[in-house]
C-alpha cells in the first residue's frame, strides 16, 4: 500500500542553523500556505499553538540500521519510534509552534525547528487534554 | 511534488463505533507493527503516552468545499486546519494514546479513535513541554 501526499505549503525561515527540537527553539519563521488552501487557515489566530506536520525532505531513505539511534546528548541507542529523529521509516516531522500573526495565506510562527523550504503536510489544533478538544460540545460534558 | 509513504503497521480494534476524538475515548486496541520495524518499538513501555500518526483510509478525496466545516456539536464552520476532521487535504490523523502493554511487535493502547484496519504512518514520543523533550541533554539545561 502506497500513500501519497502533496505539500499544502512550505516553511520559510532565514535561520540556517535550526535547533533540533521545537521545544528548545525560539526561531521565527513563516508557514507559506498555498493560496488554494488559504480559507482553511482563517481560524488560526495569534497566540495559539498549532501542530505542524511536515516532510523531512533532506533526510535520506531509511535504513534498517537506524531502527535504533543514539540521540544527541544521550549515551545509549533508543528505538526510532521513541525519538524525534528525522531518520525514520516515513519521514514525517511534528512540531508544536506558537502563532505570532497571520497575514493572508502566511502564518508567522515561533519555535521553528525545520529547515527553510520544508514541505508542510498538515496543520492541526494543539490539543493537550480533554478540555481543549476542538470538537468537544455540550453532549461531551458528562464524560 | 508528490510524497509517498508506506504503512509501518495497522490498528486493530474490535469496537465498530469509535469516538470522534482520542481525548474523549476509552476504547482499547492494538497497534500491530510490521515485524521489520519491531526493533524500533523496543523502548515503548506500558504507561507511556505516544503520538500515533495514521492514514484516514476511509476518507474520500478532499474537496475545496471542505475548507470550512462545522464540527459535530458546533454551530459555525471552522477552517479545516483548526479542526481534527478526517476530511482534509492530506488525510493524516493524529492521536495521543496510552500504552497499556507491549508484546512482540504489538502495542496495546487505550484511547483509540481510529477504525479497525487503519494504516499507521509513524509513532513518536509524546512531548508536552521543554522538560520532556527526549533528546534534551545536559547542554540544554541552561535554556
Amino acid at each position: 500500500m502506497r500513500i501519497q501526499f502533496e505539500p499544502i505549503g512550505y516553511v520559510k525561515t532565514v535561520e540556517s542553523e535550526v535547533p533540533r527540537h521545537w521545544s528548545l527553539s525560539d526561531v521565527k519563521g513563516e508557514l507559506l500556505i498555498e493560496d488554494r488552501y488559504s480559507r482553511g487557515i482563517e481560524d488560526i489566530k495569534k497566540g495559539q499553538r498549532i501542530v505542524v506536520l511536515f516532510y523531512f525532505h533532506k533526510s535520506p531513505e531509511f535504513e534498517t540500521a537506524r531502527l535504533k539511534q543514539t540521540p544527541p546528548n544521550r549515551n545509549r541507542p533508543k528505538g526510532v519510534f521513541s525519538i524525534c529523529s528525522p531518520l525514520r521509516p516515513n519521514r514525517i516531522g511534528l512540531s508544536v509552534l506558537e502563532v505570532t500573526g497571520v497575514r493572508g495565506s502566511s502564518i508567522m510562527v515561533r519555535g521553528v525547528d525545520m529547515l527553510d523550504g520544508t514541505p508542510i503536510l498538515d496543520i492541526k489544533p494543539h490539543v493537550d487534554g480533554r478540555s481543549s478538544c476542538p470538537s468537544r460540545g455540550p453532549a461531551d460534558r458528562t464524560r
